[in-house]
């Protein structure tokens, strides 16, 4: 059985075709999103089209929450098209179409053949622009009454008022995302002109001089860069990850929180569940890096469209 | 069917005799908890050996995580003696012996008898002198890979420092409890002395006299003392409920989250419904008080028991 497996961003749409095991067996194809309705539905077609006569199914990975049938989008979706949540995926082909949140998706290309593999539990932050989130809960997407569950909007700093971009305020995405850094840093500086950019550059820059050395940890040795600005709003946005991690353990009792995306290089995942593991009241709890690769998104949409799940059992 | 239920707390035990309708069917028997493993295993034995003819199974709710297999207690409990967690509750009878964290055995009672029977999806919160959790997802408690799952240990203010008796510090509990309460009215006036019920008080005469009347909230009301540092303090707190459970309806999408507990009558649920649905980006989530009952722990303990469940459907 074989899915064609597509991926609609608020930047690019990719696909190809994925396997049973999860493997991508065609090339890659990426398209910029158009900006109507329109012209997102016309490439849609154009690659089912072109590809439907390839795959058993037709999978997709998208923005925004997907309803608990997998046939359409509920509410909006920030930074795509106006109209888009209403498209019609399932008239799109004459075989099987399956829709699922992009960050979803991902999550159980890592349950299947990703880092949390042996995992009957597992959260999967996507730290980027922004945060995504998928949980799964005893080998199932955690979906809620309506489907829109894992929605990593809870509050860091309910005093703060740091704005989100789900229209609330102090949302862990707004401390903990690329942005969330970018805004700490910003503070931290008095200087509105920095970028994400520069405090990595910056991070980067003393892991390669250390003023230390030797077995110790990256958090180890930025600490002794502590009067940087650039380095303090570093280590405070892997501290406020932390406390997200900690309160998602807390709630979740879960084998292994996997972070993903690409903020997460970032992070000193060690120190993460070392200080996490101090603090919660439930069990261990492992963090680790994604493994399923930039692609997961189209992989997981497509095992969940194959029906590829893992027993019933709990495994970790 | 019949269940012998039997709530272990931190200053009581209780004990009584559950129908498969989750009615309570024999009188209610209360005891101080003895401060020794030795007492309070001699006064379980007493129980059983008293109560056990009457039922088919001994169904126990206690403080604490206990495991998924509903066997024995994981890790610490806090306030009972100490050994207490190494009970070996299997051979107290004959007969199957249950097991269930208190808190997840009163939201399952909630479930099935109470005021979220109507839900696949929804999160208890026990607002005492601690807060208390639990959590059910699709019809079934959330458990986590060991079954300490649902602990509602996530943080509030990371840079508060305020001690919660989890050991860690600025939890969800340290401000959304009883005692939250207290440390926002004593950090608000700087009187170490206030106790919740000064609060409370306060809260119950504006209340009665208020300088506004008709068809406003209670959360109006109170607002129109705001110079009153208990009304703040009051406010502060209900408002930190309130951000407690955008952050959970954002996570699970559930139906409802389900306040419970000796401080939960103070809150205006209206009030959290209503500016809880302006700030989630899931969907519509009600805001509702518990109705099972101060036994709802023996109840949703002997229902449990008794695999007294939902049909596996999402239903609201």
């Amino acid at each position: 059985m074989k899915a064609l497996a597509i991926d609609v961003g608020g930047t690019k749409i990719y696909n190809t075709i994925v396997d049973e095991n999860g493997n991508i067996v065609a090339n890659v194809e990426k398209h910029s999103t158009p900006k109507t309705f329109d012209g997102i539905r016309e490439i849609l077609m154009n690659i089912i089209k072109s590809h439907e006569n390839e795959a058993d199914v037709v999978a997709i990975a998208t923005a925004g929450s997907v309803n608990n049938e997998n046939t359409a989008i509920l509410g909006s979706t920030g930074n795509i098209a106006e109209g888009y949540p209403k498209m019609d995926f399932m008239s799109l082909s004459s075989k099987k179409v399956f829709v699922e949140n992009d960050a979803n998706a991902a999550a159980w290309a890592e349950h299947i053949i990703g880092v949390s593999k042996d995992c009957s539990d597992s959260v999967m932050l996507t730290l980027g622009t922004g945060v995504g989130g998928g949980i799964i809960v005893n080998n199932k997407l955690l979906k809620g009454k309506n489907g829109a569950a894992g929605e990593m909007h809870f509050k860091m700093y309910p005093d703060k008022r740091r704005k989100c971009t789900c229209g609330a305020y102090d949302c862990f995405e707004a401390y903990a995302s690329g942005t969330g850094l970018r805004k700490t840093a910003v503070e931290l500086t008095g200087n509105p002109d920095v970028t994400t950019y520069d405090v990595i550059n910056e991070v980067n820059a003393v892991l390669k001089h250390p003023e230390t050395s030797g077995g110790i940890s990256k958090t180890d040795i930025l600490r002794t860069a502590s009067d940087d600005k650039y380095i303090q709003a570093f280590l405070k946005w892997q501290d406020d990850i932390l406390t997200g991690c900690i309160g998602l353990a807390n709630l979740f009792d879960t084998c292994m929180i996997v972070l993903s995306g690409s903020m997460a290089e970032f992070v000193d995942i060690d120190y993460i569940e070392k200080e996490l593991n101090k603090e919660i009241v439930t069990t261990y709890t492992k963090v680790r890096k994604a493994t399923a690769g930039n692609y997961a998104g189209m992989i997981g949409a497509a095992l969940l469209a194959m029906n590829v799940g893992l027993k019933n059992e709990r495994n970790c």
